[in-house]
Parts: C-alpha cells; sequence; structure tokens
C-alpha cells in the first residue's frame, strides 16, 4: 500500500445552482494541490464514492435539514477510502475507512467521523450502501416509522435503489406483501426475481397516476398498509387512494420531484391534489412522518449487526451500478435523478485494494 | 313533563347531493307520523341538534371513514333529547340523553348509544359542544397527537369554533404559547379577550396565505411546534413553513376545503403546493397524524373528569350559536360552513326544560 502519495488531487465543486435539473456546466472538475495532514490527521485516498439523491437538496440555497454546497465548495458526499499516511495513532496507514470526504479524490480528516472497516466482513462499497447510510435509512424508516405487521402490505418506490431494494426484503423478511414500484421492465423483473418481491409495477409504462393506480390496486388486493415514500409524484398520487385505516408513511425522500417543481421549475402535481391527499390522511387516520437518518444513528448498531448477517447469509441481496473515474461522477449523479442508475450508485474513484 | 305526544314529528332529510357548497335545495323538511317506541326502546324529542363540519362528509357519496346519507334519509347528528315515553326500564320519562338521533324533532331508540345526563353539571347543551364530541376532539387531537410540552407554540384554525376554542385554551392551561386563526375582528377580539390566546390573526383580513404567514412569523417568534389542522385551506399553507423541527400536526378536519374543491368543483391549492408542504414535512420530520374521534372514546372518562371541572371552574370558556327551529338548521349549517357561526352551532329544537 505504501505508493508514492501524488502531489495534486482532484475535487468536482459546485461551479452554479441548478435551475431544475442539474447540468454539466453546474459541476467543475479541479486539480489542486494533495493537502499534507497536521497533527491528528490523516490523509486518504477515495475509493468508493457514493451518490445519492439528496445531494440534489444540498445544491440549492432554500432551508433543508442541512447546510447548503458553497459556490466553489466541493459536492458533499460519503466515501470509502484508505488511510495513505497518517499523524493520528488511531488510524494506520492502509486502513479502510468510511466519511464524508465530498466529491474528491483525497482528503485531510481528523478521523472523528470515520468508520473503520473490516473487509472480511463484506465488501468495502457496502458501507456507502446496503450497509451504509441507504441500509440505516431502509431499517429504521420501515422498522421505527413504519411499524410493519406480518401480513400486511408494504409498496415502496425506486424498488431497486439503495434504500427501496432493503426495504422491501427486509418487509419480506417479516412477512409482508411486497410491491414495488420502479421504472423499466428491467428493473421490475429484477425485484420480483433476485429481491423476491411479489410484484413490482413500472411507472414508465403507467400513462398517467390513474393508470398506475389500477395496477397498484390489483397488486394489493388487501390495501395498502405502510407506503415507504422515497420518490414522490405518480406513485404517491397513485397508492394514497389505496391506503388502509391506521396507514403509516415514512417520508425519507421524494426523487420524482427534485429537479421538477420543487424549485418552481415546474408545475407538477395536479389541482386540488393536496386537498385529496390531506383528506386521506384525515379519513384513514394515517401517520406521515418525515425523517432524516441523521436523527437515528443510536440504532446503527442495530441495523449493522442485523442487516450485515443478512447480508452475508444471502438473505439480503443489492446491486451496484458503478461510474469509473471522479470526472464522471456529475453524468453519474444527473443520470441517477433521472433514475437512470440500477441499484446502488457508485463512483470507482481508485482501486478497491480488497477486490 | 307529561305532555301529550303529537301525533306528528319533523325531519330534515338529504334530497340531493351538493355540487361543493350546499344549498337550500339540497335539504328537505318533511312532517311524517309519530313513531311509537316498541319493547325495549323509548322515545325522545330532541331539544339541541348539534350542527357540526363533519356533516358536509356526510352529504357526499365519496368513501368517507363513516356511510354517506342516502338521499331521502335524515341528515345525521348529534342530539340532546329528552325521553317522553319509554318501555325501556334503563330510561325513564324526563330523563336527558345525548344520542345520534339526527336532524330530527323525535326519535325512537333503543338506547345503546345514548348518555344520560346530568343537568346539574353543566348546562345540557354543552353534551354536544365543549363536553361532548367536538371536546374530546381537541382533548385527543392536543394530547394524543400534538404531544404537548410547556414553552412550545400551538396554531389552530377556526379558532373560536367548538374545536379550536378548546384546544387552545386547554394548550394555554398546559403553558403554551397559542395562536388562533379566525374570519373576522370580532372572533379574533373574543380569541385574545375572553380565551385568553396570545394572538388572533384574522384570515379575512389577509389577502392570501403569504400575508397570513407574514402575521403568523410575527406572532409566532420561536416558529410552530404543533399546528392542529382543523380548516386545510390558506391556513395550512401559512404555517407550514413556519413549523419547527419534530413538529406534530393533528389533522380533525379542513373546512376551509368542504365546499370547494375537494370535490372537484374548483381549484383551491396553488401549484406545486404538494410537493413543498411534502419536503416540509421531510425537512423538518413533522409527524402528520390524521384521527377520528370515534377511535378514541376509551378515553372519554378521563376527557369528561378533567374537562368538566375546568368549565365548572370557569377556566374553560365557551360560546354557542343558536339557531331557532329545526326548519332553519340547513341555512344555519350552510353558513356553518362558509365560518358565519360564532362559536358552537345548536339548533334549538325544542324547550330546554333545564334553562
Amino acid at each position: 500500500m505504501s505508493t508514492t502519495i501524488p502531489t495534486q488531487m482532484q475535487r468536482i465543486v459546485l461551479a452554479a445552482r441548478p435551475q431544475g435539473a442539474p447540468k454539466a456546466s453546474d459541476f467543475r472538475l479541479e486539480t489542486v494541490p494533495m493537502p499534507e495532514p497536521g497533527e491528528g490527521e490523516f490523509l486518504a485516498r477515495t475509493i468508493w464514492l457514493s451518490l445519492d439523491p439528496y445531494m440534489r437538496g444540498r445544491m440549492d440555497e432554500s432551508k433543508s435539514y442541512a447546510a447548503a454546497v458553497e459556490i466553489d465548495a466541493p459536492m458533499e458526499g460519503g466515501c470509502v477510502a484508505e488511510v495513505i499516511a497518517s499523524n493520528n495513532p488511531k488510524f494506520a496507514v492502509g486502513d479502510i475507512v468510511q466519511d464524508y470526504f465530498g466529491w474528491q479524490s483525497h482528503a485531510v480528516s481528523r478521523g472523528e467521523g470515520a468508520r473503520k472497516l473490516d473487509p472480511s466482513v463484506a465488501p468495502i462499497s457496502t458501507a456507502v450502501g446496503v450497509l451504509g447510510m441507504p441500509g440505516i435509512t431502509a431499517y429504521v424508516g420501515l422498522n421505527t416509522h413504519g411499524r410493519p405487521k406480518s401480513g400486511e402490505t408494504l409498496v415502496v418506490g425506486a424498488a431497486t435503489g439503495a434504500v427501496g431494494s432493503l426495504v422491501g426484503q427486509l418487509a419480506k423478511a417479516q412477512g409482508l406483501r411486497v410491491v414495488g414500484v420502479a421504472g423499466g421492465a428491467d428493473k421490475c423483473a429484477y425485484a420480483v426475481d433476485e429481491l423476491g418481491f411479489d410484484a413490482c409495477l413500472d411507472h414508465r409504462a403507467a400513462a398517467d397516476a390513474k393508470a398506475l393506480r389500477k395496477q397498484m390496486a390489483e397488486a394489493c388486493p388487501d390495501g395498502v398498509d405502510i407506503y415507504f415514500e422515497n420518490v414522490g409524484g405518480k406513485t404517491l398520487e397513485a397508492v394514497m387512494p389505496l391506503m388502509n385505516v391506521h396507514g403509516r408513511i415514512p417520508v425519507c425522500g421524494m426523487i420524482g420531484w427534485y429537479n421538477a417543481g420543487m424549485l418552481g421549475a415546474g408545475i407538477v402535481d395536479g389541482p386540488n391534489l393536496l386537498p385529496k391527499i390531506w383528506r386521506t390522511i384525515l379519513v384513514n387516520r394515517l401517520s406521515v412522518q418525515g425523517f432524516i437518518i441523521t436523527d437515528h444513528y443510536d440504532q446503527f448498531p442495530n441495523f449493522i449487526r442485523e442487516v450485515s448477517a443478512l447480508v452475508a447469509d444471502g438473505k439480503v441481496v443489492y446491486r451496484e451500478s458503478i461510474a469509473e473515474g471522479l470526472e464522471n461522477a456529475p453524468q453519474a449523479f444527473m443520470k441517477l435523478l433521472e433514475g437512470g442508475n440500477f441499484g446502488k450508485q457508485l463512483v470507482a474513484v481508485s482501486d478497491d485494494p480488497t477486490r
């Protein structure tokens, strides 16, 4: 592992705040001098960069649960990285860590937020996927906010994505009927054949929310008890009238709306959609609970113990979509927001020494 | 009390399903033969008929938590009544009961849902108001779903109505800052001067949701922790951006939308309102909980004990708006839906022997 440390590093910064869907010119690839770790710090090279829908929110100025990325600052993001120089006794050269280093080839850190990984437990890339932030999002959203009971029916959008695929598999393991919604026949086939979902509906093939609702009603003969909300849009509109009394809706995202509409970039909802949905919440006594996973990291030890075992046993499977090279991160991210990924979206920033 | 029983009775039936706001021709006053109580039944004369916003929902065919009123069937409604003939040993002539006899001058009942009232505890009309269904709606919505904490801020619409006025007074008693929203300067003055709210905003004087929000932001310098939702519309749109992290929204009604829009009778929401509100739920980790009070009648004993004492001590006050005569119920109900009532809306159907 003791290679010569380069004199320069690459990073991708936010060049402009996107209006609607981000475009290539909203990002800028920069080459800057390699930083040196100070006292108590280490230098790491990014192996895997995680791309996640929440990053779209960070590109906006509007109030959110975390500060916006500043213009000309590196994009934020979770990474799996290797320590290549260290002045911190807790981290040795060669250690593999998970931390939020951003869209950068290298980073200096005091290691305060770093989690050391054991490559013998699971492939290290899972630390930003099924065994990382997306995984615990699925775990907490389903268990704490969804309160699943055997025999109930769950619907989840972005069914083959990092979060949705685990939500469905964990729900299946607890005896629920699981119906996914995904974009494309290949994804739907994967959700049923590989993830074990009972059904998966292709929202791209449905002309509108009404058409999707008709298919969903057939796939959910006993109605829907839990709608795990990570997409918004047509899927939300389709599922609401099917919600059962005392149904639960954990809300962790709304990728279907991130590019259009949320920012006034277009009209995305039909007339009177809010009153209709609000009325369904009342009439069916629904619990709608927004949550941000950073509020729930106290559950990380339980999550990692339970889900690591399921991954090790092959009872939970996952799929990765890999873009090669940091310079291709913007393109992969733009594709992710349009649903062009298939499974957890990663960027291979440098060689994975454990593969 | 032993008066001659008339040979005929009056009732108001649903003549037609309203499109948007109900009109006089959607109701019909009928005179029909007086029923006779059978074995185990009693006959009661209605003294007070309660008019409540939920009745608007019963006039529609669309799916709700209770069956729709059938065309040509009497309108549903809670009543305070006097037993005037009885073949049921549990109910004696002269007993005052609360039950759901509908918009009728008289009714026959087995007494299974009837609650006997003690006129010495409180005026009997309160059994359909502050000490009845609207009262327990306020009590459960605030305490079970609102989870109030001293020092927090609560916003409630229809602030001088049967539910809103009690929500605010109970919240004040628990040390919250209470800001009401009501229609008209007289109602707002009453909310502050008589109900003890910290502030009350006149939604009729605010040009739009944005103007209302500006006033609300000034009235809620620490943001809003609980929004007790019983109106929807402009008030909901105004309050959402002011909601604090981990805020709670118990949803028990949306009178602002009942007439327009919910049924496609008009466009009531602006573009992209749903995505904006959904995003706020996520970002601020809000709990939105629809509830129907009939799910919570196990709390009735606690409610009646606590709130009766507050009413007896004058710590909770209430106001009644009284229409004279069953024939005027439709007009009073139509006015209620437009916010024309001021306090709990009652219909004085016959003489109250306890007043």
